[in-house]
């Protein structure tokens, strides 16, 4: 049977992926420093064999054979993704997959050098190799699929959304965001200057930070007997779904941004704790694609843990571990701070949306010719005067510069993050519907109930629906940007 | 050119390797309790991928091609060790590896449950299930190796080891022995009434005895920007060459048995550590074998770390970690302490090489059928009775119950500890002929004189000789225990 041939190969699979997940863990949080070498070496040679094992040719039979098999649905939906999987695997020639991957590995080292040297003309050669070999990659990709170049892109983070879906809805937010930004601001230099912002400075040793998050992290969902947390230089939500491995970093003078952190990863690992574990073996089993796990990570960071109605109970928490009494009026200006700004990563939640429309705007038009890498500096500096007031024409490392995304060849990733908050929010919205009482419930520091309807809705639901089907099924509405927006005013707004 | 094909097969195997010894490590160490069934599906699958790539019926004919190409002398030595390696791995059918492997996880198992409830009766048969099938491994691999059965075992472990060379000189020493620890107790007791033993008990802080630790590590030589000391519940000295994990674990009450077992992993780690790096993906950059390794091991341990002048130098370091200030005569009768007891693990220099005999002796009756499971209590207790004095025969679980070795199949390795203590003292010997400034050396806390010459001697060397040749050319000398008894009388007589 056919179908046989793709479950076993769905385990050999999760085996080399349970090996580079750890592995890829492990080289951030506590590998020696001199064992990189032999580790990248063996991670290539996993992923070689990984990338020969999942292509293999023999597998097309497979997939057509177990597509005509007497199967029950659960294993017609496996078949499915198997194929997905397989055709998004096998649509580039190996020959070209080589040359690609040489030319971003390329193109990214030389970023890491140039991005702190502010050197965009040293760089827009290696990143002209990588855009023209981004270009034939989804020319290749919308052949196999029958996709838009663009969408032929997207399809690898997002299955199933469509450039002509997102972009309208984009559009909505963009216009909005543009007039609200210096009506939030506003707002917010009102507020303080009727009460000056209260530094959030102390002393906050490692350990007791620690201690805090984990405290957090278990109230909150996060099952510590199947995960852990640890420090990296960039935080991360690794691991394996049966142990997830997520990561921090601690400054001794300042507590909210590795909390606010140790939320974000801890939303991002509730969805893979939670995903269902007899499917675990199969593309299938996965979770469904990096919008949908932002807006699993958005909605304990944003929806949950920059809600009033947490730092009700919250407070009592810190104090226990910080030992440090903060009052609601003085955490909530640092919780709900809103500051236009060159960083993406930097942004809030009011502002972070107009850095990824932009990006939005400018990948398509790379991957469609309509702009060349030469122009980007001018074409970035445009838009961010438009969308933000800044300028970044003198200073690219700030601007086009300043993401890792472009140099390694991830166009049509960006969109995810803006894509990730609006469903946090419209699933924020669905489920404050169905279950009034949430509000109370965060207060209390209870998440069972708020936890009980993501899982039915999300988690267990892992890749069986495409995303807009997901996110449909889940909040009875197609992506809209009705609900962040109503979240943004109602806690960015005038009163 | 078929070297080449060999060359590339052992990249592949030394990513798996990679995987597999991090996987490992990562377990003991960094592993969420929950995570433990995926993590054995995973290194499961991983092995078997692992020994299908590595047992290809393909290599047989690159084996033998590669011996007919013109190759220098280390690509000569490197297909030799492919090929025992070869020949090791494909001597028993598939079919019965796996059977084996179920019969001795069964037996593991049950050791663990049935040890802690010294149920020797309900034990006996999966014993005797794997016994059977240890006799059936040594007939095949006797067969194809062209050896004796208990050879044939050894030789997995110790290549080039032959009970005829080992059975006259651990017969010397246990004639030695069995006189010798009654006068060293003596001695020791003779002592101890003069001067009673002052005890080591005190308050000493994790966080300062790891400090402790890696202080000590750094000065022997250990390369912490190639390894990391951690903690786990059975001290291991696990990972890659390229980053060596090592494991202790800590009583707060007393910190003698936690650096002595650092400085132990210390010793293994320092020869993976200085294994030759462009032979790393040959079975020829392995380490010799079990033997060797734990010379390594109880070198660092017993040469140097129980050494006096190793504590003239060592107690000012204990006292900065641990602001403790033991004298020369409050120290060493700790380090050098002798007693008689039931169990192997907790014995002392002096009187674990019994221990090791006793079985030795034993495993070989179990093999070659001369001895059945069921008479093993009786067996064992004559023995304990005869070399140390004790008596087992109502406690299996601290008699033929105590180890995990032959609930696991793992018949013919445990001669290799005393053969490592045998070899630590032959080492010593010949580098002090050579250099006898290494005592003065110890007592300044330098060891580069020291770890140059088991450098060139036993690291560099890696798997280019069989075990006793690379002891005969390090030393000058076949494998003898005049060097170790030597040691003993030294450290343990009446002056
Ligand atoms: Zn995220
Ligand atoms: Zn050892």
């Amino acid at each position: 049977m056919s179908f046989q041939k793709l479950d076993e190969l769905g385990h050999r699979l999760e085996a080399l992926e349970h090996a580079l997940a750890i592995l890829g863990a492990d080289e951030a949080i506590h590998m020696a420093v001199g064992g990189g070498e032999k580790r990248a070496e063996a991670m290539g040679t996993l992923a070689g064999m990984y990338h020969r094992q999942a292509s293999a040719s023999e597998i097309a039979g497979w997939i057509d054979a177990a597509e005509r098999e007497d199967l029950d649905e659960e294993q017609a939906a496996a078949v499915r993704e198997f194929k997905r999987h397989y055709v998004n695997l096998t649509c580039l020639p190996a020959e070209f997959v080589e040359r690609q991957t040489n030319t971003r590995m390329r193109c990214e080292q030389l970023w890491r050098d140039l991005r702190a040297k502010n050197d965009w003309a040293g760089f827009l050669p290696a990143l002209e190799g990588v855009i023209a070999l981004a270009r034939e990659e989804a020319a290749m990709r919308a052949q196999v699929l029958g996709l838009g170049l663009y969408d032929s892109m997207i399809e690898q983070y997002d299955p199933g959304n469509r450039t002509a879906d997102i972009a309208p809805v984009f559009d909505t937010l963009k216009t909005f965001l543009k007039d609200f930004v210096p009506e939030a601001l506003a707002v917010q230099a009102e507020r303080l200057a009727k009460r000056p912002l209260k530094p959030l400075s102390g002393v906050y040793p490692v350990d007791r930070q620690r201690e805090l998050g984990l405290a957090m992290m278990a109230a909150v969902g996060f099952d510590l007997s199947h995960g852990s947390l640890s420090v990296s230089h960039h935080p991360f939500c690794g691991g394996v779904p049966s142990d997830v491995r997520i990561t921090t970093r601690y400054r001794t003078t300042e507590f909210l941004s590795s909390l606010m952190g140790v939320l974000h990863e801890t939303g991002h690992a509730l969805y893979e704790q939670n995903l269902p574990k007899k499917w675990s073996h199969w593309p299938l089993g996965k979770a469904r694609g990096m919008a949908v796990h932002e807006s699993q990570s958005l909605f304990v960071e944003k929806q949950l843990g920059r809600n009033p109605a947490f730092w009700q109970w919250a407070l009592p928490v810190v104090d226990k571990y910080l030992g440090e009494s903060w009052s609601m009026d003085d955490i909530i200006p640092h919780v709900h701070r809103v500051e236009r700004g060159l960083i993406r990563v930097d942004a809030d939640e009011v502002t972070y949306p107009l850095h990824v429309i932009l990006r939005f705007e400018l990948e398509q038009d790379l991957i469609q010719g309509r702009l060349q890498p030469v122009d980007l500096p001018e074409a970035w500096d445009a838009k961010m005067r438009e969308y933000l007031g800044l300028s970044t024409i003198d200073n690219p490392a700030d601007g086009p510069m300043q993401d890792v995304h472009w140099a390694s060849g991830a166009f049509g990733y960006f969109p995810s993050y803006t894509l990730g908050a609006m469903m946090a929010a419209q699933q924020w919205a669905a489920l404050t519907k169905e279950y009034p009482a949430a509000d109370r419930d965060i207060a209390r520091g209870e998440f069972a109930a708020i936890n009980g309807w993501r899982r039915d809705k999300i988690w267990s639901q892992a890749s069986r629906w495409s995303t807009p089907e997901l996110l449909e099924r889940a909040t009875g509405e197609k992506l809209n940007a009705d609900h962040f927006i109503g979240h943004i005013r109602a806690r960015y707004g005038a009163v």
